[in-house]
């Protein structure tokens, strides 16, 4: 029987990382077309042989998560037809993922649906990054690979060579995500959370811990309209915060109000990675970017080799 | 153990056929919130108790097909964990439905993909409109209730007491369709197909019938581009058909260049249904629209009865 | 891991047929035990070590469909048992595919039944030729390669270099196939389609199109009863059809009347291919009977060394 | 919602069982269309509306098991797409019960097979009796109501009042089942078993047990060729058994060389229900048929009814 | 068909909270039998007609968490094979909720695998109570009814009055809980977690927040070890904190030295629910249980009534 | 791609026969860590990359039968998120064997439960020697290789040159089981049964065959509490059996009064395999263990070289 090769292709949630990723695999990209009826349909179709090969299609979940998604479905739904032989799902930022729970009676589980959704269509793994809560690994039968910008974080900062860091949890929900960071670092910890003293008044921002003096580094899993991580800088002003703030999430959503609110906040810098597309237009002075993509063919190829993956976060 | 009743609710693919649904049944909708989020992402909440209901989720597919469908998912997925007793879908408009076979190699066949999405999330029955094959009716292992709105047109053509008329299929594929309703209003068959001669010469459309001084009513599942439509047209006219020509579909999608192509094919009227939604701006002299909403709510009352939808079709 | 070789076995269904598949892929049969008890249950068992191997089962649907089935559910099971790598169902004449959708309420669709059960007993892989309806591959989660017998129909067509030649489809429903197969030879179309003028007259065959002095060929997917094809010759004849008649036909069933039927309509030739067992008893003068067995052998051989089948149809 | 009512439907496998049981049942039975077309394919059409209403079929395995398992999987196919709310299939000999284990490598289990297809098909529960091993139960997920012809058999011979019975398993794999019918008539209990004292001479029955001057019951769950029966008459005869030999067996298949053997063996009675048709020609005197139907209709009501069946076998 | 009834069977894992909640319902428990074999196994039966029945079981993951799961399994099995209606297992303390991520790699996710395993032996529901996380919820593709001992802990600190309350989380993973505790009761939050400054130091614990002059109540979802709760004791007295401590926690499981290290900790009490059974042995003073099985039996009967569960918790 | 490797881990069941299998196979046991929680829950994590290899766990149903299922199935999830290629479970005493049918109304199939489980668990194949019933096989929709012991029990009892050997089934379940090793050693065979000759009368134990003065060995797959096999021994020797009696049985469980009424039952030898662990402390004078070792690793290695297993047994 003929070897079976690794075919990487990627949809069009975001063609740029998708080109990354396949050049640092020193890959050319897998054919396919992908395009839009008038009617508002996806079309997708693979346009080469992969009768018995290891595909991998790259899509994160942009601004068009929807779309993202149904195209995704779409491309498995085609591949599984033209006999891959396995299907990788590399999806750095997992859509959905903050519908992990019902935080009111009647809510669905998104983040479940879909990844039942994935498995449906035919998806035999799934590479992500930083997902919003670690049990979402658990909503999947099939292996996930869980990455996580936390080392390109840390260098990052080592090589800065701040002093006097505290990492700051935005809310409570977040405090052991900045614990790990904090670690990582040799920061203190300070965590963030609004409390509403009577029931007819706004709620206020607490700071539960010590950022008198300090340079503070708010981080998250990723920024959406970038509320929670703007909402505290007034109360961290006010707990004596003379120093810079930094962000550091891995996802950056940017959504809505999220720029005029970080740039409003004052942040030194809004350190990202490039797992969700950022337009041009939503670029702002202070915002650095640290690419995943050397990480993700990293994962892409220890896959296809059957080499250890958790290795890389030793 | 309490009695089971009907819950009806509407997403936001077309609520004012969900709201026409509901009149008809005299119930009131059921409470349900949907909203979108900054990211794109979908949110949706049941407003109100369901557990051991029956409950039914009217959502068709409109010109945001994918956001339709990502959205029925979600929802049905909240009345599942919500202990709804059965979830049943009115999707007048099926989506995808023309992708229910490889054209080509290496393509998907979404049509089946959706079914089996459906049916992942929770869907316990399917009620749909006129499906583009007969055959998507076997892409469920659920239940399938297909209505068809030939009724319609058929009562609406015999108040007209036209003379002479010959049911015309657009394309060799529609030829079967064709005949259903000419059967139903006593009127001749003819059928377009478009030949290429030779290799380098565009196709020509062929008429294989007689067509010479008659009513035409050119007929389809779904209007879209009005591509195969329209095209025939001239065909036609050269065909010796010097009278009216009147176009009736299930389906009026009337995407991208559909509306200018239909004003200029002069048809004497275009009679669609309310299975997909027509914003004011694509309303144009000669539509005409017979709602489905009757029978729609009347299939869903007689699901709820346990009685028989096929005998609505005598 | 020892390598995966390729085993190719047939059922009791048409042994001359598997035989000849196996003798063009230079292999010797897979040694295979089938037999019935005398209550009528079906025995199988495999002779030789299968594990970790790439197995194909040649079973056509033939005139005994159902025993054809049932023996076929049990080979895979004990395949499966006996731990085969892959199962690849080769099944030239797909059975019950004319029960594709519900004509009638409170129908089965037995075509959906028939791969539901495939897949439960175990099957990974399906070839065929000329399903009924195209959509029948979407009945499939499992890869499904449909191969056609157009090339054969239109190489032998234009070998005979026939002249005026006009290609009739034998009712509206395949008006499609016929399409495909004139555009194939250069040939143009008729559609033949019965209509019932009043309720208490019977159907009168129209011919929708033009045959007069034409050399006519009537296509088909199969030809059963032969009730279709040969229904519409008296109106060829009497719209001017007064040349040669021939039929080309993908399965060959030949059931109940229709021998005589053929007989009587006096066709030049009847073309099918071998997809479908003929006895000797039915064969007669003016029968050509084509070889799949080249292309189901190729198609067996490709999907076994992951190359790809679509490109044998160009 | 509206009630869910009984309703009894029955196949072609023995209408004669069907039409005693629904008898029994107070009911008339469902209406249903059952043909086979010209090339062998069973179609079925269930005539009356199902929604919502607990569907009861009936379809032993007769000689044609293959046509009786196909055409009982197409009705249940129906049935599920038509709504039924349960279907419940009565199917008093259960087909391939034999076949329950790989008693060599490579064979299927073609009962655990025809369990999956069931329940692929859309069964909700079976009714059988006396199966071959009491195993096959677990081959199922949905619940399984095992009758049993015991307290038949029982009862008859009680009211024989025959003296010195002894109940002689025809095999050691049968010893359990004849052991049940010895305890239940205050038997006592012998065993057959065949040896091969060296490897090249042919096998020889023991008799484990004594049978001088007894009144013998061979008994078995099935009597198919009737090898297994009448094999050893001729060395319990040797072993001294100068009186009547009976024969009871729950399912009467009366295969091949059955009936020859059987009037050979010039038992007193043969004994065996209903649960397989058998037709006139193989009735013989000596053959006593006992009804199962009362049984089996008790079983559905009770079932429909929501009442204990083991309380039936106290 | 007759009418379903509410059928209420326990385990072996806590009678004692079975026998409370069976009795609020006003019902008799239902009849089952459960022993072990002396080889180990576990056999259970259920001694009543449950036929189209509502059958609940109620079973917690005990100290003897596996065979109370597989007893668990073993009864659901029997009760599916028995025809119950449905099938809602109570489950107050999910066991294996902390394997809810994989935390090293190649580590099991055995909260998710518990769920697959619930839902593959046939339960149709699940009711438990303040699950390790969340996300757990979705783990499951039937619908879970959460409850939580919240509103049984703030009544039980409001009707105590204390002043200057701060609710201390355990570590950074338990803020988020600790929060809601605080809304609740009108407290502040502190957060304590655990610092290795140097790499060969011994890690040091922090606390995050103002805890002098304070009354403190440490919260978490369960007491294990009782290691959590009892290390941050010293930091707190070493950071002015000179009141009462209390502690809260859903589920007592009080492993190890749990018990010498809580009345080392010197707390003023020590406050669980029943859901959990907790040995005489271990009761120890200062140790105060409030029973779940009132909230637990309302949501049992709501279930039943189908009526909302989500209104308890307001 | 990189190559499959076999990897074999055992679990904490029986270390003992793990460590033999491995050494046979001339390989390193696969590192895993398995731990008990003080709380009861069970860890357990792959130390070593297993990505794509052949992963086998071995893994017998020891007294603590339910502890080394759920270890088991904990073990498999893991391997399954580890991404392992193929996993086969070696469990050479398959646990709840004997709950193979609902020998009561309402008992559960216990059997098939755990054949359930271990399916959704992620297990791809099961190694498993002489199940209590070969139905058992037709439980899993898997592959597995049932090993036998009947070969080292014939050899064994070949060397001895013992005369006038007679097999005695314990019951008429085991008959069949008997006879084959009575065919295999040349022996005569006989069956034990109970009678209860009137309803208030203790059972008697019948002996059916001819054992004076016979060498009797006695076999089942199991010795449990030793019950079935010490029952009869009484009768034996009223019968005239006046010599030594064997038994013969693969399964060792020695569980409550086993050794003690072997003990009392004053047997020649006891002979059975290390399928199932023996403490020091129940091993008494008299005991033959002969190890399966060799054959389980024989059938491992066959496994993974696609060798054919049942030739093994000839």
């Amino acid at each position: 029987m003929a070897n079976s090769k690794l075919r990487v292709f990627y949809g069009t949630s975001d063609p740029e990382l998708g080109r990354k990723i396949v050049k640092k695999l020193h890959l050319r990209p897998g054919k396919i077309k992908i395009s839009r009826f008038a009617c508002g349909e996806i079309y997708a179709r693979i346009l080469e042989n992969i009768r018995g090969q290891n595909c991998v299609i790259i899509q994160t979940c942009s601004p068009k998560v929807n779309e993202d998604l149904m195209e995704l479905f779409i491309i498995i739904d085609a591949m599984k037809r033209a006999s891959a032989k396995t299907i990788t799902v590399v999806m750095p930022h997992f859509g959905y993922a903050r519908q992990d729970r019902k935080a009111a009676s009647r809510e669905p589980i998104s983040g479940r649906l879909v990844a039942n959704l994935l498995e449906t269509a035919g998806a035999d793994r799934v590479v992500t990054m930083d997902l919003h809560s670690d049990q979402i690994q658990g909503y999947f039968n099939i292996p996930v690979d869980t990455l996580t910008a936390l080392p390109l974080f840390s260098e990052y900062f080592k090589r800065k060579k701040l002093k006097d860091m505290v990492v700051v949890a935005p809310d409570t929900g977040r405090a052991k995500v900045a614990k790990k960071l904090a670690d990582r670092i040799g920061a203190r910890l300070a965590i963030l959370h609004k409390v509403r003293e009577k029931h007819n008044q706004s709620a206020v921002t607490h700071v539960v811990g010590y950022v008198k003096n300090k340079t503070v580094i708010i981080t998250d899993d990723m920024i959406d309209t970038a509320g929670t991580i703007t909402n505290g800088v007034a109360a961290l002003r006010e707990k004596g915060c003379n120093r810079d703030i930094y962000v550091a999430a891995t996802h950056g959503l940017f959504s809505g109000p999220a720029i005029e609110r970080m740039k409003k906040a004052n942040f030194k810098e809004v350190i990202v990675t490039d797992s969700f597309p950022i337009p041009e237009d939503k670029k702002f002075s202070g915002l650095k970017m640290l690419s995943a993509a050397d990480l993700l063919a990293e994962a892409v190829k220890r896959n296809y080799e059957n080499r250890s993956i958790s290795s890389l976060f030793g």
